[in-house]
């Protein structure tokens, strides 16, 4: 592969009918953030209008206080983006939000539509215009042009137009709507915050990984199944299919390296998987090594699972800086493998003389681990 | 009269064919910054694609030089606008940028349409999605769903379908429109920088007040006309009528005390029509008095007209502070008049004991008179 | 003269006595923005203990509600510089504030010592450290190594060693101290806030000219004479002499440029002065001319005793662009005297083929002066 | 203990004769960063003079590549802090830039004077001024004051009045002094890069953590001993001892958290350390338990270390959040454990219904353990 890495992940958040819903959101936002990094964005209702904040950077730099107080009501959508390219990249955030014959609509987008560029080019001669590059605003369009007499059926007829992955939160005044495409390509769970009086006082939430329930208090109730649309409204939830599910083909770099390893992802454990993997790796590729070394933090549990079953011993033998993240100044006289050593720095007292068995999550970045197995 | 002043007055600048095309703009957009200090945007055209930069602030702080690196080409409009209400100003900035069936397209709007309500909610019906509250996105809109097989033709199309003032400017990725309504409401001028070697050398400029032309070293030329569309591309520079002008009703405002003095606007340089104005007050209302004051900065003009017609002596009786323009912290316990002393200190010494003719440039601002009033 | 302007005012400004002493005194520091717009500080005493924010910026910006909160207690005093040389500006910015055997002391000077590198020198021979370049820092110390038993009479001996012009407020925990030199080379003003209930509740306030007394409540009581100490503290006001007044020798530049005009110095208003001395120049080289026209802002009031006294019409025939301030990208292919149209605009209609009397505030500034009169 | 972390730890870094001093000690800094993150300074000598950037907050915010080009030179220190209390934050950050008797003269200091009150007392009581509250500045005046001929003496005759934990760098135009207290209370280390050509054109580096000499292609040469000032001049490196050793006492929380486990400390790798440690806690207290989980990051080596030692197997069933770090707006309904939630999400899969060992660093931060041991 040519790429160090995939990077089209992105991560989704929705709150129905909590008193901050704005403020669940981007905790949740916060927990997913390593779906994402480059652009953020909430749009609250507070039951007759919708609100937008969006912008380039980091949740916590992005929403301040002064940016949640004008994000008001009790239902929200977010949205984390990893990484566009050009200098549209504002425009391209989202949440989108828009007014059409269905009212006002908010809809945040995980995932990648093959035939995106067709319909665009099909509504485009029709006369529709286009502000951004991004697949969502083709949703809403065929969304607004559907002759269907209910939003609700207006949304399912868009979505059997489309082709490729899809993992979708979308909002009204009043109800959140949460969608996966057929293949069940983007992980989407739903859970919920018990606030006592019964079911119809709960609170519903959704989002791309079940860590964002976590910090805010709710629990996993299940994951949208491919092909369904979840609705949550004044009278409850409901639930419809849109389309029959299809073959499943999940991204297996959700497990890999996109999840986190404390998240539930496609029903199962993402620490789980990977631990098995390790074990695996070990089971197939067996050698005769010293010490078992992850390229953290990644590949630490499948190196603890080569580990398990190997007998070989697991040890911390690269140490990760968490500072970075930040535009660094190179020294112009250039230190070799500077990228890769502002990252990781090798324990030389555990390393040096021994044979080490190196475990990344993946061989995807061919480049870099070249660079670590150097430094090692 | 209710409000303090009237506030929708933008700026629009575009230059077609100058290897510096965007800097210029922003030159242009500083120079009119009286005109709208809320927001700031261009777009310029490098032969293939446009390129979009704006934000919330003043003109020097948007358009910083990395900035304006990635605003390259030839050709590039800008916008400044004065002030929006509501927390989606981000998205109601201009220029606006889309992409249609005629390509991308991105154009500026001074001006307020009466019908774009009326208009915007037949498109929506038709399946059309709104993304901003702006006036200009419903020009675009119908421009779009144009039937004329030009674009030029469906430019005229569409501004014939509307009502109002508007005075516009208009970018393709090779050529630059520039129209004013029938009623010529808002102002327009066309001005040229001559780079030797023909006129078809030259680089052509439109600008809502012609003091943008002369801190870029252009020559005005001539104002577009009402009820005009000039376009200027490869082929060179071209005018159609898209209506027979209509009675005119220029803004009177704009040479009360939207424009800079400096400026030529409706064909007049504003001093000269301040200082008429101050004569003629001076024939019309005849009192006895010591001193004629000025409410700087827009007052100066009338009050050295009314002191010439009169003969009472001309004095800077009340000093502007110029560091104002960001938020103050009041003292809790409250200095009266505080906002207006802020702006505003008079001169003792020039005025106590004396009568005093206070010329401020118009009496749209009735509460602030009284205070300043109350202060002299 | 070679240099365009003289850079070295700056402006002090102390409140004894208020509730809100920090926000008066930031409030007086806005007023006296024009003497210097490089950095600000304040610091506060609670009672106990000196609280100190200094910043490079315009007040605005550095005195938020935050950074105002953190400035308790009922006396502060306040600097605004204009321009330091050098990398170490923030270390240079004022007040500076010591402990010493005399306690907490903070200090802010306007002036310029012309022994204070004789005094430095021998101070280091003698084990002295120095963090700061400024000449504040050098009378700190003379302060702290008095043998004097009473701080004021450190201070008075403290002063007597120094040579040059300073005005300048300080304060301890209880106590503000407002001094200028035996020449009274630049101005220090004392104004009262009544508070109701008598002298002694009065809050005394010091600035650097009036000006900052009328935007909060404060009047103008007297000037602080030359060679005069005055101290303000729990028992009162009281005032001596720590040098016998000296041939006084007040700094022609406040009254040509440095003062606002609406500001009282030297006791006499500022726009008496300037309206005068365009008379006396009107007087002494009498011309033939059209039209007087003033460089804004400063050459306005003269220019208009110019034209009194002359006959000859006075007219606004340069517009000053009010948003400059920020660094500016010039285009590469250079505009003619690009800095000097960035600020002034002529009116063409106005000065077009006339005789122009051009009045500046001064003839500092050559090199501008002939771009101006290039210009016109 | 009461508090839950120790937080008294700093940084400090050196470079001498290296064509991109500033920015080596810059990336020094960044590898340190763990050992603070409040404020970060850097002072570089060009041979004629000193130049100082010091600011709050962290490292690579604070050296843009603006900020290092204004630090040029071959040799530089700087220094890296934690935390101080008060406002006066800035004014306390360092490197102390000073000029004296013994000329230009910058110190980082990493430690605690226990006799630095009663020193400053007596340098009050003689008339010496005070402009921060750091220990640093105590150095400085006794330095300053020594009546030793040579600065080497001065320094030597300065420290040996000291009492405590003092790590410090110093530099003057040509010069850098390193120095640890004669208990080697905290560490400090000297590394060289080879540039080719010998000892004599080698670049002289030192350290608070050997870490910091990876990125930047240092080797690490020797430790700084207990009571020892290493010196390198134009005349190269030399040692002498200012005191004689006394008992060591280094601080056992440097192995424990502070250092990098990367890092050698007082000539041992702080990973070996800790699973030593990890190994002694299985010995002393053995348990029955289903799995060892680490408190990430310091705890995961002594994690190691118990479940070698113990058989039991570790996994990583609690996941950190490594965006965490600016300030978060909590839900106003407290979720319970909040801040701690924030930081870890436990691995339900691996721990529910699991006998779990929990391994922190230390238990000094008593209520935060309670907080997780509830998590978990």
């Amino acid at each position: 592969m040519i790429e160090d890495k995939f990077k089209d992940e992105c991560g989704v958040m929705a709150v129905h009918t909590h008193p901050e819903a704005s403020t669940l959101t981007y905790l949740g936002l916060h927990q997913l953030q390593h779906r994402g990094q480059e652009s953020a964005g909430i749009v609250s209702s507070d039951g007759a209008r919708l609100h937008l904040h969006k912008s380039m950077g980091l949740v916590a730099d992005i929403f301040t206080e002064e940016a949640l107080n004008k994000l008001p009501g009790a239902i929200a959508i977010g949205h984390k983006r990893y990484s566009t390219t050009g200098d549209s990249a504002v425009l391209n955030a989202q949440p989108i939000m828009v007014d059409c014959n269905k009212g006002m609509i908010a809809l945040a987008h995980n995932g990648n539509l093959v035939n995106a560029w067709e319909i665009r080019h099909r509504l485009e001669a029709q006369g529709s215009i286009f502000q951004t590059t991004s697949d969502t605003e083709v949703i809403v369009h065929l969304i607004a042009q559907s002759r269907e007499q209910t939003l609700a059926d207006a949304v399912c007829d868009a979505l059997r137009r489309l082709e490729g992955a899809f993992s979708l939160v979308m909002m009204t005044r009043d109800r959140v709507f949460a969608v996966r495409d057929p293949r069940g390509f983007r992980p989407l769970s739903m859970g919920r915050i018990h606030n006592g009086g019964g079911d119809e006082r709960d609170t519903i939430v959704f989002a791309s990984e079940t860590c964002a329930f976590d910090l805010i208090g709710a629990v996993y109730e299940r994951d949208v199944k491919p092909g369904e649309m979840v609705v949550v409204g004044p009278e409850g939830v409901s639930s419809r299919f849109f389309a029959t599910e299809m073959k499943q083909s999940s991204c297996i770099f959700e497990h890999v390296y996109f999840s986190r390893p404390d998240s539930r992802v496609f029903g199962r454990p993402v620490q789980i998987s990977r631990e098995l993997m390790g074990r695996q790796l070990a089971k197939e590729s067996p050698v005769q090594a010293d010490v078992v070394v992850p390229v953290p933090d990644s590949g630490v549990t499948a190196a603890i699972g080569f580990s398990a079953e190997s007998g070989i011993p697991f040890r911390f033998g690269l140490i990760r800086n968490h500072y970075v993240g930040r535009t660094f100044i190179e020294p112009e006289q250039t230190v070799r493998d500077f990228g890769v050593k502002l990252k990781l720095n090798p324990v030389r007292s555990l390393l040096a003389g021994r044979r080490v068995v190196l475990i990344d999550d993946s061989i995807v970045r061919g480049t870099t681990s070249r660079k670590i197995v150097r430094l090692v």
